[in-house]
């Protein structure tokens, strides 16, 4: 199980207990090189660290992220902040010399982004944006299928994203639903998995025309009972065109009443297509044109031994969950770290997530402007 | 089953033979007020139209329409010619005081349509684009359940009609893909039946940004062996907005392998949700939000006697296809006729043709310049 | 189209109507050697007949069939009536030498059925049960997948039946209901084409263990306000021995809420496994093991121009209904008759109704003595 | 997090590992008011155990469970060994004053189990049966919906676990398929879940009807190379009867080639009906009957906070994996133990556990005997 490696978190809402879960299960399950070590969390109330270091095992707390990013014992920072927390600790703990792991979107916009890449690739640090839904065992099987031709030529791609936090008018004001702590909306939070996946799958995105909306303009901050406006997206659509060609149409919404986490995709290309969702994240569907009279989409429970990451899970047919996601994604992490070597292709490392900021306003400039407009890099 | 009435048919290709079934069944099965008597069909290849008169019981056949327009005894003329002979001989049967019904789309270009229009207002004669796809039941119970307000304020439409006829770039030359025959490629044939839907099921479109594409530009004819253009789109994708507020994405494409008639519907309102798939036809799903913990897609199989249109046939279970909806858009017509009333809402008229046309053409616009289009009257 | 096959109906209703419907429908879409010619119904009620000729396009109705099967125009008797008539007027019409189809279950009992094989044999006319559920295109292709060996060594059949008509206690008594008027209960109207497809997919049943049960005692008679007995089953389950050493296990019940017309079929043999449902009638799942890691059942959407029977009908995904069956059926019918030909084994002949008696009524006796029962010939 | 509680695990194969993340996480997400110590686990190989006790962070480890069972630091035996290990070890360590679990089958037969409650109620120690599938969400909100009266009279229970490990004949000898090793075979190792849920779900089975069967006769040792019989069941079927009335369909089968872990259950009522496969095992299906023309199987997805055991998780649609049974049954184990009461009825303690091994028992008499065989106590 090799070195350990000091691990340090900052932030401890529902994706901290996620990671915390992962880096904690690693070496139970994995071959993992590295042995991570919860060594403290950060955050601003003392009360609540105090459990959750408990709870999860960390060695101590920071109520303040700047000293732990001082201590020598600490080789990984972890950020699972809200958006507006994301660049400035992930920076300074990069000059700190730590490898870094900050969670989806890279940030509250491209300009923070380009100087979070600009110090990592200064700094030489190990960095990665937490695009953790390429770590989906179907997703790595559909990548594969698509990168060996299995497909043929790649026509189209569609990615949905769609719950429905938002669909109920009285559903109430979040940090969400605020620009100057979310950057963007529903864009920037399930918007940022779909056009991740958009270039894992397919690849580089060329040019956007797209369309941000907002139903509900107004909601009650339930700590205050004031009404407050709703100043990002409740979610957006766009049409993309890749650099090899095939056409995309993306979108995410949390006004889609009946989903709760339904990231839908689907692949076709001349010669075969997949299928996938979220809510059923242990199946690929696959069709392949050369089974000829006898093709239909394959409903592939991804659960076999050979299947991605499963060698380190159950017998066949045993499912797995949202949260093993994350272990598979440190899990790459620190097989990457012990080798010094850059996370991407397979994790998004932080020029994908400046890529997919890019993306973001690109389309919310589309949208402003209601036409095309390209990525510029 | 009251008085009768003579039917004409233009053309006997695949829609002939749905339509002729149609006409023929409608007696047998449902309570319409007359009764329609297959008078004569007309085309141009004498072999042909002899043996499907014989098949489908037509009295006779003309290989010159417009002398089928003259026969006294013929009050309906139903066209199911290629696009490009919409027009005309609708237009002529209804200066002869006929009955008109034409396939999808109605014409060429919304200019032709408009002629038609004018054509049918002033002789007053019942008119109807045979948009079938509104007499699914499932789609009707639909619309009952988007009229009645079950789903709240509507926020999503989602459309897409998938085929995989030409994601081989192997697969020839057809009419279809020749604009000078078809007027747009699969935006006229499959869009066409979406953004009916669309305006069926959740209002009027007022404004569109879609993208037409093709892939594969030469093909081969099989009559001559010489490779050529295909000058009509593929495929399209839109974004749509509708006079009530709702956002509209629709997509027809035949480039999408493993679908062969796949029409997927999303509703996504406040309070509810339905989804369709034709390749599911006797099945709605509907999600309600006031359902709570034991809420959840209800799979409703539409086959119930108190169903749209299933008092005339079967038990509960036994299955409808495809063909039906012929029936139901027919038994629809005579009606109508018999009261002399309009259509519309329930059938496409003349003027919802006219739409139709018109936001195809605002979509192959905004696809031209880039740019969101108004849809005009 | 042949020469002319006159075609005299006994009964007219529910069934009535579909067998009519495959009668007239069948010249407009098969190739069909012989030209079938409605000339007559057979009923009790006058007003009833008279109505349902012309509806149908019946030449006349006769109130006593007697005088129908003299009938030298009809060379056919379709027997559509309840049970307890299908034993008597179908042996008449074989002694008059009319070929013959009649509804299932084939009779009353095995006593009856046995006589009838035997007028049959003896006057050599041509002679079908109608078991439609043979001619539904997913099973013809589920039985051809069988015959090939795709599925390896068969080891278990399953097959349920389910249907929701009798769960509510209030639902009310009907002739099914009555030992006098049906001979047996569910088992012999749902439970006649479960077994008959265990045979046709499967092979020989040799011995069955299993229960038949009747959870509501008593139902109003609607006609009289009468609370009568149930004498007969309201559904069945068995294990059954299958001559090549394959395990079956089939049920049939009218209380399975939530189940319209619900036939689930699955076959696991050592390579592969089929399933199919009723209510999905155009679908069959197929899961091949050779398929490896990319192994999942596939659902085929079974619409191709070379699937069974699809050649006569639509392109591909424009799907067909229940009513089709009956279509499929009477082509392969007269096909057989043209050519002087036994319609087994594609079809169920009287040998097949026999054995399926014989089922019945072991699985009858099984469930009396509680014990395993060999299937006698 | 309460009192401290050493726990013992013996054995350390797939369900050590399954069980000790269990053990491991409980305290991370639950309230729990016991916190578990991994004090030691015991098997007979010093090297695994040493990698084993490394890896999931055991304090120690012993070649003999004899002396873990002294350990007065250990409070909890969790037995997962093959089944011949279940009772031995179990009764040794009640003697000792252990609280106990056991993976289930509870024994090797029902005189085995029948010592193990003798001696769990002479001690009064705590135990369970580990039969994890109760704690899986959708079982339990199938369990609360027959308990309120959701579905009405009860009419139908059908549970079918289906694994195709042993289609291929080729696949090896295992200690499951030796009758000293194992008891018997599939009925123990799948069927045993089948019974228990049954009985969570319905209630008493009191008599039985089955037949065992086996296939393949012999299997190669693939440590010796060596052809050798397989002297157990490859699966089963069974009608039942419950106490109150209802009927029982059940079996469970390595034969179904495409099934990896499908556990699938239907139970109809005469108000309602509910269906689950464990593959799918975040989703429960929903009949009501009074939704009358609205009525379908709504797919549940049962993630939302209040669906039992959710309020430990993620947010909705987050989904969870088949792992998470195991936390969920530790939990109650530990809230029982620190409230000093049975685990029943929520869990399977070993009066639940008995009574399955006398159905299978019961089972496999009827199977032999070809009758009905009444369960005895």
């Amino acid at each position: 199980m090799g070195r350990f490696v000091g691990v340090g978190l900052i932030g401890h809402g529902f994706m901290g207990r996620a990671h915390s879960l992962a880096w904690r299960n690693i070496t139970l399950f994995t071959d993992s090189p590295l042995t991570p070590v919860l060594k403290a969390v950060a955050g601003r109330s003392e009360d609540a660290l105090r459990g959750f270091a408990a709870r999860f095992g960390f060695e101590r707390y920071y109520t303040d992220y700047r000293l732990m990013i001082k201590d020598p014992g600490i080789d990984i920072i972890d950020n699972v902040t809200p958006n507006y927390m994301h660049a400035e600790p992930t920076i300074e703990a990069m000059e700190a010399g730590k490898h870094v792991i900050v969670e989806k979107p890279m940030a509250m916009n491209s300009r923070e982004a380009y100087e979070m890449v600009r110090v990592a690739e200064r700094t030489g640090v190990i960095n990665m944006v937490a695009h953790n839904y390429r770590f989906v065992p179907a997703i790595v099987l559909a990548r594969q299928l698509i990168g060996s031709g299995s497909l043929g030529r790649i026509y189209h791609f569609r990615a949905l994203y769609l719950q429905q936090s938002l669909a109920n008018p009285e559903a109430p004001m979040t940090w969400r639903l605020r620009r100057e702590y979310a950057g963007y909306g529903t864009i920037a939070d399930l918007g940022s998995h779909v056009i991740d996946l958009a270039r894992y799958l397919i690849g580089e995105v060329i040019s956007v025309n797209g369309t941000l909306y907002t139903f509900n303009r107004f909601r009650v901050n339930q700590a205050t009972g004031v009404r407050e406006e709703v100043n990002v997206d409740e979610g957006f659509t766009a049409i993309l065109r890749f650099e090899n060609g095939a056409f995309g149409l993306i979108e995410a919404s949390k006004l889609a009443t009946g989903h709760y986490n339904s990231l839908i995709i689907e692949v076709n290309g001349s010669e075969g297509s997949i299928r996938f969702d979220l809510e059923r994240i242990n199946e690929l569907e696959v069709h392949l044109a050369k089974d000829g009279e006898l093709s239909g989409f394959r409903r592939i429970l991804v659960t076999q031994r050979t299947h991605p990451y499963l060698r380190f899970w159950w017998p066949p047919g045993h499912v797995l969950g949202w949260e093993h996601t994350f272990t598979h994604e440190v899990y790459h992490f620190l097989t990457r770290l012990a080798e010094g070597k850059d996370v991407a292709p397979e994790a998004a490392n932080f020029r994908d997530g400046l890529r997919v900021m890019r993306i973001i306003e690109a389309i919310a400039e589309s949208s402003e402007r209601g036409t095309w407009v390209s990525v510029t890099d």
